[in-house]
């Protein structure tokens, strides 16, 4: 069986990563044997953008339909503005297909610890659904007198029915999935009366239908306290799109680094292919050095080969990386020495091995 | 010298450290000598709103303006929807007495620890600069459709070039006045292409005025990142209303708890009142136990005393709750256990000892 993976590197560490990950994929396959990853390669960067004036092509959605999934490294670039960049690229990917649901799980890995003192890694173990086709990413809203001293600018949030419902539905399924059958759910609707009052209505409309499931709700400013002082309370997580974003982050450092955190743009109906992604951006930084932490980029390989229907290779994979970060094989960022390329090795020995 | 303060107690333990407050002012006035405070509450609560259908009396703001400062506890209620007790009570008072600056100051006490493990004392001293009057928080939006399937809500964030260039001046006034100079501007202007790419624009605007400030700038996911790992890393903070919200709160807890965490809603004009508060909500899960944590409380009455013209009283009251923190007499949030009462007569003490 060939699963056919448009592949988008990007910009800065993504074009490092994504080539590890690549390689990673292929090693799998050909251990486990029965299936293959044929990727397409697209050369959507900001240096691009910059050359040609555009990120995607006119039909660039139309040539990604035609895979099982996207695996996507990073964009953003000192040279672009981010909102010309992520508004030529990542956004509009995840719209077009109906990506809805944004998925982050969030575990302390073998051999890595949180920066809390009092954080025992079996404490923190969530998964953050994020609203990911809507709310505060909506780009509706503009700017009026642009350069005089009264202009004024709106960012417009739109919270339908239908995208906070399904995105509940989806939770609630991923809650019931776990074994603690929990789910916190973020809101603002103390200050933002008219979206997230929808939101939290919804919220509990759903809830009926999963009475097995323990509910409760947090004001997004109060969960960023919880997260820090009692980790262990939380399992699923549902927030809007910029609540998420902000969580996620946090949660991903609260696990011990940004550069292990995974995630994946699921289009639930299957109708649209899928992108998995690692949270990290494009790191300008560091990029070119070789020294980028490529677990986030095999995490999301990972959740990318269960998505196509290889649950077997998924598992493999994930318990290759936590036996190379159990084995102190990590990059600084983890307080480890190794750069990408000795973190890749390992891990692809280590599936060979297993 | 006599003060009028507008006193408002407002719900569950905001009830209980308002009185502590009131009385470690009192005595404060008594040791020191020479002004006093001359207090006038106002019983603006959740259970007055259950019997009376309003917060606030329509003449109410034009009571307050009568006052030197005003002094809040806490609102909200499990009895009233969180987005009426607060559009009934504090954000009206915050707009219409154009309280546009938000300042949250977040250190580590003497005696408290951060939940951090790399963090030393020194390393976390921040002042968080929020805008206070209009994008996230202008109310705007509503609901179509509401009760059916088809609904949908809207969220109009403001931004103006007024309401973003006077947060962005106070800043970096702010910045100038501590001995770093240093000014991190908060911003989702990635994936916000509109009000936050103003935001943006405004910020190196001001700078101009003032290149003895060092400045950076960071999206608001990663913040949370940098603030987690890399605390020293920063000194004076601005962002938006709600980016600040979550900021400050996550802020306090990794100072140790939002407990302590103190607030100024600043109108720099003076034309008006500012209104000072803790951070920490109304807690129904613990009021009426007396087991608060007033610190948030006393830290807000000390930046009350300040503005009002007391420096020298300011700075005694600070040094007595720091004193009091550093011989261990704190509550249970901060692993002590000593309930409201006890830290109350505590400080109180060592004002007068002092
Ligand atoms: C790059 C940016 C648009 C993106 C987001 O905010 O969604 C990133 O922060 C993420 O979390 O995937
Ligand atoms: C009570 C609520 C409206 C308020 C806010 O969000 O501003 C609170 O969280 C705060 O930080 O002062």
């Amino acid at each position: 069986k060939i699963h056919r993976i448009a592949s988008i590197p990007g910009d800065g560490i993504g074009v490092e990563i994504t080539q590890a990950a690549e390689k990673v994929l292929h090693v799998l396959a050909k251990t486990l044997g029965g299936f293959e990853f044929d990727f397409t390669t697209f050369d959507w960067s900001s240096a691009n953008f910059l050359k040609r004036g555009w990120y995607m092509p006119p039909d660039g959605i139309e040539q990604l339909k035609n895979h099982d999934a996207i695996y996507f490294g990073a964009v953003g670039s000192p040279d672009v503005p981010d909102h010309i960049s992520l508004w030529g690229l990542i956004l509009p990917i995840r719209k077009s297909l109906n990506q809805y649901v944004n998925v982050r799980p969030t575990r302390i890995l073998p051999g890595t610890t949180s920066p809390l003192t009092t954080c025992k890694p079996a404490d923190l173990d969530w998964v953050i659904v994020r609203e990911n086709s809507e709310g505060e990413y909506s780009g509706q809203g503009g700017t009026s007198h642009g350069d005089t001293t009264y202009a004024v600018a709106t960012e417009v949030s739109i919270f339908s029915y239908t995208g906070i419902h399904r995105i509940m539905k989806y939770a609630f399924e991923t809650a019931r999935s776990r074994p603690r059958k929990k789910l916190t759910m973020v809101t603002k609707s103390n200050a933002q009366r008219h979206g997230m009052v929808l939101w939290d209505k919804i919220f509990y409309e759903v809830a009926k239908e999963y009475e097995d499931v323990e509910i409760d709700k947090m004001l997004v400013d109060a969960m960023t306290v919880r997260m820090v002082l009692n980790p262990e309370s939380m399992d699923t997580i549902v927030a809007t799109n910029l609540h998420a974003d902000i969580l996620s982050d946090l949660a991903a450092a609260l696990s011990g680094s940004i550069g292990i955190a995974p995630s994946s743009n699921l289009d639930p109906t299957r109708e649209n292919p899928s992108m998995f992604e690692p949270i990290h951006g494009s790191a300008p930084d560091i990029a070119g050095k070789g020294i980028a932490n490529p677990v986030g980029a095999f995490w999301s390989a990972a959740e990318m080969v269960r998505w196509v229907g290889q649950e077997v290779a998924a598992d493999k994979l994930m318990q290759a990386i936590e036996n190379v970060t159990k084995a102190g094989i990590k990059t600084k960022d983890l307080g480890g020495q190794k750069n990408t390329e000795e973190v890749t090795t390992a891990v692809c020995q280590e599936i060979e091995r297993l």
